[in-house]
């Protein structure tokens, strides 16, 4: 199947320009009004083919084009960005996969299968819980908890829901859609600088790495700066300290990534030891085995720390999912599609963990981001490098459908 | 010189109920009504006395009882407090320094140099510069830098001063004052847990600490926590906690302290390798050998790891203060009228600093502080220690006038 990816990134810059600008980026914060008009562009669009257009129950926009089967291979992405977010993330497998529906259209014959476009609502957890449109589908949404949500102005999930006629509490039927689908694909960018520094346009993805987040408290003494003795301190952040310094070398030993992204040291002022520092740890690794044992030895390397320095040490879990493969079949089609090079592990989540998830085969393809920037105004790739990725995705389907 | 502790303790009670509360401290912050409050107490029990009481320009309280000499030994400390402070941080000198006055007084013969009790105002830096009316005195005030400061709520020095009847201008004038006094001696609580460890009640003080402060930026490359391989990071605090680790260590080897005080990583999410780490280093040591050595060492250190990590690392000097040591014959009396034991260094500022940097000979006493609690409502001290402390006080003067 070839696809036209120089259409593709002309109605991505128009959407861009449509629902962003250069400077502040992407606004498609999902349920805002530029994200209502991104989907319009969309089913502005999808009006020219000889597609069934379909929102599920929980907020997802499916369009079906009808093959000889009515099992389902599908593709898609998300159009929701975060606050000033890059052009790219998300609406580039959306458009591509609209550009795949176009191609099947045109083709003189239809599908074996149904081909399905999909994008998921609020990938990007508008509220805080990211993968929300897909997770509702895959079942994995903990309502209750959805119920309780708010964004960064206070609205709760299911007022602004409500106002999109959707009901939170049915969102879960949407799971019945994933059971007629035979096969997931999704193209997206790296986030990453692994493509980059390998010299690839194109990969194949392993897998979704599993995530462990946990918030460390680490309690000694406060005091004064000045008349305290260094060896009558009881200071938290010599044991934080001492513990950033593990999850990184506890990552790189087990091939993961370990980062500490926030550490507040209380009460802050210059003439004072902090009487207590707080980390947020997160820990991620492609495989469940190496990842429990990151957390551990980091616990320990912590635990020990802070008995060093006699301080007390609280640990509390915030999140957690657990590694997710993709399909074996499907990543070594994804492979030959992307060119043939060795398939990387997925440091973020997507769509696709969700789907994959709920047992549909799955895989995806990475396009290299240049300097791995992401979640950013200027979060870019190269125009040759989406070329090739527009085009390895139209060779996936193909082969896909023929698989 | 025999002065009556119980009723130094009694007074100290008093003001504390007049000034503040035992839940939320000490309110005495200078040039406030509080602090005014204060002044009247002190001022109420002067009336008593057959003194000369006077305001110098910058502010600070002068009561004088005529010698046979007009030279001037003087004892003092400071009303005023921090918010939320304790009963005894300053208080403790002034209402002493008052008792001295009164046995001084109530002695058949009189002294044979004047006696001053000087309450010095603003020892808290109310506007950020601490010592402010010592500082006046000492000629070390940066009038200009002065006149731009403000506090928490915004006031500007120089409307605060003018409201009580102060003309920012003229406060180095305050300054004639000390070239009378052959003598400065100031009782403080310690504010540190040294004396506690010893088992000491009071010891004499051998000068205060140097002060270097700065702040140390390391900037690298954010990026998804999930994303960028432990290879391709340049995280600044990876970089920040070696440096904290260095802090530490260069501290205990050069027996002087070093405090990282407060650290913010950008943009400080769990989900974001940071990519700015900013520090607050507070380095202290009572010699200037040793304190230059640990500046030097520490940049070294921190310079070397930013450089493994690929960050870059500025350093902006905060504040510094040279050691002051305080006059050798003067501490040896201190030494002797303490008890005999070990004196040591303070790494806090006192006016007594700035009293001895403008050339006057001094000396300080400290009481042992439960804890080492300090500028806070729960500040303590046993009430033998501060009887000890009081007593030990008379002594010194006494010797101090015989000398």
């Amino acid at each position: 199947m070839v696809l036209d990816a120089k259409r593709v990134l002309a109605e991505l810059g128009e959407l861009h320009r449509l629902t962003g600008d250069s400077a502040a980026g992407a606004r498609r914060v999902c349920w805002s009004e530029d994200w209502t008009r991104a989907r319009a562009f969309l089913l502005e669009r999808l009006e020219a083919l000889p597609v069934k257009v379909e929102r599920d129950e929980a907020g997802n926009l499916w369009a079906l084009l009808e093959g000889d089967s009515d099992r389902v291979v599908a593709v898609g992405s998300h159009l929701d960005s975060v606050p000033g977010g890059g052009w790219l993330d998300g609406a580039l497998g959306v458009l591509a996969g609209l550009e795949v529906l176009r191609a099947a259209a045109a083709a003189d014959e239809r599908p074996s299968r149904t081909l399905a476009l999909v994008d998921w609502a609020d990938e990007e957890g508008r509220f805080g819980r990211s993968l929300f449109g897909s997770a509702a589908a895959a079942g994995t949404l903990d309502l209750a908890a959805a119920a309780e949500l708010v964004d960064v102005d206070g609205h709760r999930v299911p007022e602004v829901l409500a106002a999109h006629g959707i009901e939170l509490a049915r969102m879960g039927e949407a799971g019945g859609r994933l059971e007629r689908l035979d096969a997931y694909l999704e193209l997206h960018i790296e986030q990453g600088p692994v493509l980059e520094t390998r010299g690839e346009a194109v990969a194949a993805v392993t897998g979704t790495a599993g995530t462990e987040r946990r918030r460390l408290r680490f309690t000694g003494r406060s005091g004064h700066a000045g008349t305290v003795p260094m060896a009558l301190r009881r200071d938290p952040l010599a044991a934080a300290a001492r513990t950033i310094l593990a999850v990184e070398e506890i990552a790189r030993r087990h091939g993961g990534v370990g980062t500490v992204g926030s550490v507040q040291a209380q009460p802050g002022i210059p003439t004072a030891i902090p009487g207590e520092v707080e980390l947020w740890l997160d820990q991620r690794h492609p495989e469940p085995g190496p990842l429990a044992a990151m957390v551990e030895e980091t616990l320990d390397a912590a635990g020990a720390t802070a008995r060093e320095q006699d301080v007390a040490l609280a640990v509390e879990p915030v999140w957690s999912i657990e590694p997710i493969p993709f399909d074996p079949r499907l990543v070594e089609l994804a492979r030959g599609a992307a060119g043939g090079g060795e398939p990387i592990p997925s440091g973020a989540l997507h769509d696709a963990s969700e789907v994959a998830r709920a047992g549909v085969p799955t895989a995806m393809l990475f396009v290299q981001s240049i300097g791995g920037v992401s979640h950013a105004p200027d979060e870019d790739s190269r125009s040759e490098h989406l070329h090739a990725g527009i085009e390895a995705l139209g060779r996936l389907v193909a082969q896909t459908l023929a698989g």
